[in-house]
């Protein structure tokens, strides 16, 4: 087992390699020795947009590291502090590492976790936040393993909906997190800012708890089509009409219960601006079509931006309409999720059958490792698929 | 429109007549005006389980009382305080009558309005609690109308949908209530004790909101049907088996996140005591059904039981198995719903047709004024139908 | 009674005058009639902070237009459709206008009341926002009386208590919220921006609520000195050292788990930046100074600023540091207040004393109606009273 | 130091001895290895309400079960998987043993741990409550030590406040989360039954949360003194006056927003009752005292009594005034408080001085382990003083 272990690693802007590293250890980023780990074969691994801001350059981070987030995988190894886990649990990982132990994860805020990334208070695997090799490999290791995992409750049952149960490490929770943010319930009205995968999965979980009205925005007729055919509405944003009269013409009110934007500073605009790109457009679109009383949740991702065209956007200064809004009495709740706050009751969903349509909305693809490289690519080209690594070959066609 | 005004009217236990009664007035119980109130022309008005309590004579009212509490209606006159619904408009009644005024209707508490009946801060149309008339009868006073009435975004709409917005009068919004105040959201596990009306809509309204496993328990093969047969896990009640062990051979587990109680007082017991009556038979079955850590909801009606064989019993002291669950942080929530705190967003959900199984569940049927006191008859005889009295024949066969 | 009624009136910038105009009728600003409303005696009410918005022009009115938003009055007239207050009965005034009627009022979300003025949902007494006479005058109309006003359980005991009652129908209410909105608890850290007026009202409230370490920032040593005296830290924004470094040497930790923004676009720089003005610095201030899984109130006025220097802050757009604070997983909520769901509450605790610091925070001073225009001046150049106006002489000395 | 470890030791009804013990292993009660637990030199440990159980034999346990859930320690030896304590650490220990790993945990809901004591989801110190041994004694193991302790910032601060932080490991977050429980906040109407150690940091936890009317019930007037003096009401339960009556003398109305029952089953009636014993009665006079709308928290103990006179009551079914209860809409919780959620924000308020009549209201009193045999009889016989045990002189005088 201990042979090798053939990993996704960032070699420079838009170019991706399959390397073979060194087989993990349970030992911490610091060198420290990591009794609360265990080490995983990994059975689904995704590749996420969040992926594209490190391919593209614009979340820099170390060449040589190991990318990936989106882990599903099976127990092969044990730390001596690890109680409830055991080998051969298949398992999801949250994006997030978290501790455990900090103020902010005792009080349920992985998202934040003081000690895994000391510098910002939040940690990611395949990131440059806290040094945490990423899982697009066929082993990796886990720290806190016992906090962190979330097991499936039959390996066989979840080897079936691994497709849908792949989503649980980060999209479906992390869209779930943004509606959460943006006070949607049964019969809420819902504006989603973004058609691409976690966008998707916004549509998805709005449809699960019960929103009435869920209205998507994207400038590909592709990904519309997917949520269309699947109990949404959808605005063409490359059409020149205000967003609000395009909400209005299909709901009858200007402005929806809750938006959300899943997009981020790689943002465009509506009609004759959708060619211009603005780190501010998509958190002011979605700031515009929430209702006086309203809520919007800024899921998308926002920082110093150092592929901006000015020094503020640069360091994270941007220009919001935020005196526009105030009058609206604004509620805006941004960052990370922290998916285990989600996980759980949404893989109860899944393993329950309430998201019938979620592989359908999500478009997902099994890819092989050595597929990878030409996978980032065509992701970045703008396909609409959803792409799942299976390192093993062990899931299913 | 004045001519007259056909009613349904409690002449005594088991027996309810249609009288013809005066047409109503903007006046308020006390004889004073009521500019702030309306006249409907009811276009949908449910007989509801717990007119049956009113029909056994376990909840005691006045001969000669209209009955009546789950009413929709047209606006056929408005008081000269009523600003924002006009002739025409297609309305939603929520059960309590509520001022809009008090400390509890400020606070959104509108199901223990202050001032409608002050004796108890809990008041109902249709009922001994605030001398309000019901409303399973052609036309109806409501007052507070701008506050209370849920107008319909479009009349052609919404009368399309009719048997599942008359809904919103109570039943719907009530399940609802139950299953937040257990808890309940996208993944939880939830036990529903009682098939009946309510307790279906209770199965329905947790689909709605995501719940995974759905779990109703009852004694009619017939109502365990309708609710199987929609997405649901049944419980027959009549079997021998303890609760928690019918439970665990559905879930894994013995016990469930959140538990509602849609039975009350008319409670039997399991297996060997289904045969029995107790009227702390289902809080207590509910309690045993709810894992440490989750939460109970408690719809089902309670009160001092003028029918009950024991004095605690009559006075409202029943034996609850209260030191058996303390153990497990019990959280039990009781009474009626604020029927307006939920309507609308179920208005929506319906509207946007959220709830495609709702009348299939519901088995809702339309009957005329004529045919109440025998609908009444079956009902009590426990049919499984939602019964809809359609007092003009305004609705769609 | 209906000889007169004596009013501070806008005539310009920078210029106020007591005018006589006329007595007030149930009547709405459109001409309708208003059964649901009141004529009030003015007992007491406030020159307010964002009074000062209107008298330097940043805040365009109407000239003619009746100030004052911040009231106390006696019932000397009700409505043919109020019927829970009577003559004689001192009130509290809430500064929204809510009708307690549309979606948003239902909802307890009073702030942003969809009909007091259609334009924003958003209206207020003595603003241009729905064209409501504001109350800085002998007389005043108030609708929706039943609704809106806070009546005082016992006159004596409220005149007594009335330069702290008084506080009710905004700031104390207003700077709760606040807190409220960042998530203020027992055992908070607290950062409050401003120590005007309404900031010291948060750091009052910070200390009702029973936060642990408050601090608060400013540029005026007397008004600084008024918080320090009574159980709070101070930080001296004119001092040259960032803004998390003056927080750790308090605290021992750079940033506090709620921060409010009690200041709004009249912000001023930290140190060397003292000096300038820009509308953005203070909510980039508390930004800033809240930790990662911390919240962020914004009670601070935003808006299109006339006044500012740049296009973009005409039209409400800042440069705020979003992309700076997303890692932190920021909760930002603004606008304006529901007093209602605040005023009844902090009104027990004032009756019961568990304020006994809130007047020597506040340094309340009472006037006459006859001193107002020279009040508006000295309040202007930085007073660091709170200044109640008595139009009738009805408080004590 | 691992010469000894002398422990408080139930050797029987009415028995408690002081023993010399086993000094602590870093070994969980099965005999598996615990890298994640901590050796902790007991500072203070304080003699609970919940101990009279055992003492009294109402709470069976195991002769010689060491005693103690109320601890503040020093830590001396660390496991090898302990990263962020260290020796010399001053910390307090929450009662409830929790893991931090299993869902209750991760959910916040440490008072019903799933893995320390599986029986019943619910683990404790000293008590048949999954073998966990006390600490009132030298030294004692504290297991998952990074989750479950609360380290004080500075040791010498704390060691200045010793008398007030001795009580975060069990009756102030106790008192405080029966506060929560019942929808306490600023304002609040609140009655608290029951005078005893809990009942008072009740009293002192509802006056730092900004409370308005505090009502304290109790037959001692000792007792009661206590709480009178230091800010609160209180009612003389003793006196033969319903309790709604004595509410409404003092609030002028007669239910309260907030009932919290401090007392459980060793519960005596009012006025001519007074001197009867009965489980139901406490549960039963706050849902009397809580108002239509309020809300209910159950701090005192049920559970199956093994000294109640029926077989009812021996099994834990009470005679609950559940249908009287109900048209008000109550909302009742009950169980072991979740110390870790609300420790840490109390310290806080310790620390910058929130809470100066704290000890006052307590009447804390230090002793050593010698004393501890008498302490028990006269804390059995009704003594009004909390005792805290200084096992090794390190409190000063």
């Amino acid at each position: 087992m201990a042979d090798g272990n053939r990993a996704v690693v960032f070699h420079g802007t838009g170019n991706m390699q399959v390397d073979t590293v060194e087989y993990p250890k349970l030992v911490m980023p610091n060198g420290k020795k990591a009794p609360h780990g265990v080490i995983l074969r990994i059975v689904a691994t995704n590749i996420c947009g969040s992926d594209l801001h490190i391919y593209r350059g614009s979340f820099p981070v170390p060449e040589g590291m190991r990318m990936g987030h989106e882990m599903t995988g099976e127990v092969v190894e044990v730390g001596s502090d690890v109680e409830f886990l055991s080998e051969g649990d298949l398992v999801s990982v949250p994006f997030n590492v978290a501790c455990g132990r900090c103020r902010n994860c005792r009080a349920g805020r992985t998202e934040v976790c003081e000690t895994t990334n000391p510098d910002t208070a939040c940690a990611a695997y395949g990131f440059n936040l806290g040094n945490w090799d990423g899982g697009q490999s066929e082993y990796m290791f886990v720290p806190y393993a016992d906090f962190q995992l979330l097991r499936f409750p039959d390996r066989d049952q979840a080897m079936e909906k691994i497709r849908d149960l792949a989503l649980l490490s980060d999209i479906l929770p992390t869209a779930f997190h943004g509606l959460m943010e943006a006070g949607a319930k049964p019969g809420s009205t819902v504006y989603i800012a973004g058609a691409g995968p976690v966008g998707r999965c916004g549509a998805a979980a709005a449809r699960l708890l019960g929103a009435s009205c869920i209205i998507v925005g994207d400038y590909s007729k592709e990904r519309l089509d997917l949520v269309r055919q699947n109990g949404c509405e959808t605005i063409d944003l490359s059409e020149d009409v205000p967003l609000t009269e395009q909400i209005e013409a299909i709901l009858g009110e200007p402005m929806v219960d809750c938006a959300v934007d899943y997009v981020g500073t790689e943002a465009h605009g509506i009609g004759s601006e959708a060619e211009n790109m603005d780190p501010a457009y998509a958190v002011n679109q979605v700031l515009d079509a929430t209702r006086a009383g309203g809520a919007t949740g800024i899921i998308g991702v926002y920082g110093p931006d150092p592929l901006a065209s000015s020094k503020a956007e640069q360091e994270g200064t941007y220009p919001i309409d935020f005196g526009k809004a105030w009058i609206k009495s604004p509620r805006i709740s941004a960052g990370q999720a922290p998916i285990m706050h989600y996980n759980r009751q949404l893989m109860m969903s899944i393993l329950w059958d309430r998201m019938p349509y979620l592989s359908k909305m999500l478009n997902t693809k099994v890819i092989s490792l050595d597929e990878v490289p030409e996978a980032y690519a065509a992701f970045d080209a703008g396909s609409d698929d959803k792409l799942i690594i299976d390192p093993h070959g062990m899931i299913k066609a």
